[in-house]
């Protein structure tokens, strides 16, 4: 089961500026487009005539063709043309969906059209081009969303699946101080290491000293985002304020579930100590896909070790805190939104 | 559920000549080839000893010799030979279907043989080197051959998904005039497209002025089977009974199921117009295939997009005259010999 | 359903030296290695905590810690080490498998480790450099253990499936004398073909006349190992006590499922004629794995034939003599293991 009034991430820009972008979604054949007038539109991509995906079609200057016998719909998903009749029968429509674009994103609703409010969408990170230049990439997960999400609430997971990156050592992360709260809309944690080694990477690009203070500012907004500040400063400086002068970076991590056991993983990055870099110098963030490329494997096989598995026998320890208050706060979203369609 | 009390077409007689075939049809595991004698045989792929396909081993003078335990089968499926004993069980047999050359194929009865009256079989279209040359191709599909049947009924979607080939304009085509009449053995409609544009790639071949009557008369032959005579001569000569000087082709199309979601698209496609072309020029048709191949990817996709899809939601538009009759006469076709079954 | 307590070979000593095996048995995910004191572990390869398979982790001194949070479990699969916290609940834990390694392999038992006795493991065949020089191999098939073994229990095969390399003439396969005797843990066979011809492929190397007798003397050890000795000597020797001075072979079978429906085909093969040959020139069994492949690639085609058939309808025939035993065998040894669980 799935929350369905939310936002989700439908495409990047990118991916829908001529072609039309057919994408399984909550178990939902989509089809996003733009039309003639460049309206982004997303339509059920099932033709209501034979079933033909209409992503095989091509876009009109309202809506889209399917290319099987020619029917037409508008944005709205109401059949405008049947080549051959001139009633058009009010049953004639595939389903529409709200679209969004927004950031480097086309959002979907995929609840109610009535309930969707734009100002809902999250807006970050900042899109700063001097001081927060950002990138971003996807990644096809063979893994439920839950265990994407779930992998960003136990960052102890950088000492061992990360070690040769991004990882602190592992008595600096086992030191780690953690607070976790409840928020209105999911939860957030604050996760920070004092007076703790710096990873190698970081030292031939960040001017710290080999000892830092690391933080994570974690924000969970259910059903499937992540708001990530984090970023590490010369020992000492974390608890005098100082959130400027090292490693600063501030992530969007979203993952939309394509069925139950797949799942698209969104990532946009932001990247504060640029400022204090050679801005002539060429940036990629190629290293940052590198990374969640570990994840992804170690997700996908720990897929297929819990298919027909009970996963109550697994066990809860004192890193899960965070991913613990994520599980009830989506757990919560679900029930409340299934409360409500009774209601 | 398939009608069993059919020819349907096993192979096509080049399949067959060397080789075993091993071939599933309508879900049976079956092995086509020629014993020492030269005769067609079609027996269940799977030794009745211990289950072996024997399509791994190989002809004898009167049938099939398994490859793993050597046990031989004469072409009714009767075990004539038991390496190791004399005695051979009444049991000792698999199953055989009678099986007809004809034409450029190998037809198999899927029912009780007592029921096969090869007289059923269609002979068609002609086999004249002259007047009409034929050619044909297979086209292996991940779909259900009900809707490679329903592609043909509704030939709008030739202005469609053939625009680039050989579909007529969209305005011709949605003023085609259709007759559509049920027959003993199934259906059949006559489609005409007077003073219609003729398709940019038949000018360059047929000897007509640019404005053409375009008419498709095709007969459904419950189940698989459908017989096209169609073409395209002068605008008014159509009704003035024209038939010949310009684009003329008969087409047997046929498809043999494989599974519920799978099947062989047969097409045997014979000119009509290659009497006025050079004789010594050489004639391919494999810009057919490649037209066909248009269908099948849609087919393909459009599997997908209904599996586990409540059908009973899609809507039936004018131009689906004929497909709501074909459809029609399958069904009754499979009701009758479900109550000749049970009687 | 799978006998439970048996050794089954779970690896060759090779497949385990610095790297992590996963390897599923019965359809259990197992994850093989060496701890850093060099003893071998088998543990359930999923960790307690997320369910991430300790194969991607790394070994330890005493055995292995999970890549993804770093909780460390000793060789009997207790958690040792939990990082960020002192305490280590009792539940936190992961299955162990008692192993053995013995001639080439490591042993696995799948049953409760009380009654795992090493004794049990047969040590075959005799690892005797000079006159018995032995090699191994491995085939993985998608197919039933249980029709791997079946395949050793009806050598009529090799004069059809084999009969281009192995196989004796159709003629003395049909004359081989068998004589079947049940056994405590299984059953044996002797098949015995007196003055039948030599395999082409065996007089390039044996010092035997063109014909021979050929004996196969084989047992069936449940549930899934068998042990052969068979070989050829001189036509009239065989029934005069002559074991030399001709081929002869000893080869361990054994089949280890990893499901239902398929399996790793482990054998061993000595070669008792070897010390007759030059002891320089170099040596080779990849003979014996082709050979094996064509029982792999027929399997396997089996297998695909009886899936949904009802294998009832089999017909047993005089040369599944030994067959039929071994299936009671194994049948009976599947029941006393249930009832001693009931009991």
């Amino acid at each position: 089961m799935f929350v369905r009034n939310a936002w989700y991430v439908a495409a990047t820009q990118n991916e829908v500026v001529d072609q039309l972008l057919a994408r399984t979604i909550l178990n939902e054949p989509i089809v996003l487009f733009k039309n003639g007038q460049g309206e982004i539109c997303a339509l059920e991509d099932r033709c209501c005539h034979r079933g033909a995906p209409l992503s095989l079609g091509n876009a009109t200057e309202t809506g889209i063709r399917c290319g099987y016998h020619g029917m037409e719909f508008n944005r709205e998903g109401a059949c405008v043309a049947i080549p051959g009749q001139t009633t058009i029968p009010k049953r004639a429509k595939v389903k529409s969906y709200p679209v969004v674009s927004q950031g480097d994103y086309i959002w979907i609703w995929m609840g109610p059209a009535e309930l969707a409010d734009p100002a809902a969408i999250v807006n970050y990170p900042p899109d700063d081009h001097v001081n927060w230049p950002r990138a971003h990439d996807m990644l096809y997960l063979k893994a439920s969303y839950v265990m994407v999400l779930e992998n960003l609430m136990d960052l102890s997971h950088l000492s061992y699946l990360h070690k040769n990156s991004i990882g602190s050592s592992e008595d600096d992360s086992a030191n780690a101080k953690m607070d976790v709260q409840r928020t209105p809309g999911g939860m957030k944690f604050l996760r920070v290491m004092r007076n703790a080694d710096a990873p190698a990477n970081w030292l031939k690009r960040y001017p710290t000293g080999k000892k830092i203070d690391r933080w994570a500012d974690f924000e969970y907004v259910a059903p499937s985002t992540v708001l990530q500040f984090s970023g590490g400063v010369n020992a000492g400086e974390y608890d005098a304020g100082v959130r400027s002068g090292g490693h600063l970076i501030r992530t969007l991590h979203t993952v939309t579930p394509e069925t139950e056991k797949s799942c698209f993983y969104f990532f946009n990055k932001a990247d504060g100590y640029a400022k204090f870099e050679d801005p002539g110098k060429p940036r990629t963030w190629a290293s940052t896909t590198d990374v969640f490329k570990e994840d992804a494997f170690m997700l996908e096989q720990q897929q297929l070790r819990l298919e027909n598995f009970d996963t109550s026998q697994l066990l809860d320890i004192n890193t899960d805190v965070a991913r613990v208050q994520m599980i009830r706060a989506l757990k919560e979203r679900l029930r409340q939104e299934q409360e409500s369609l009774q209601a």
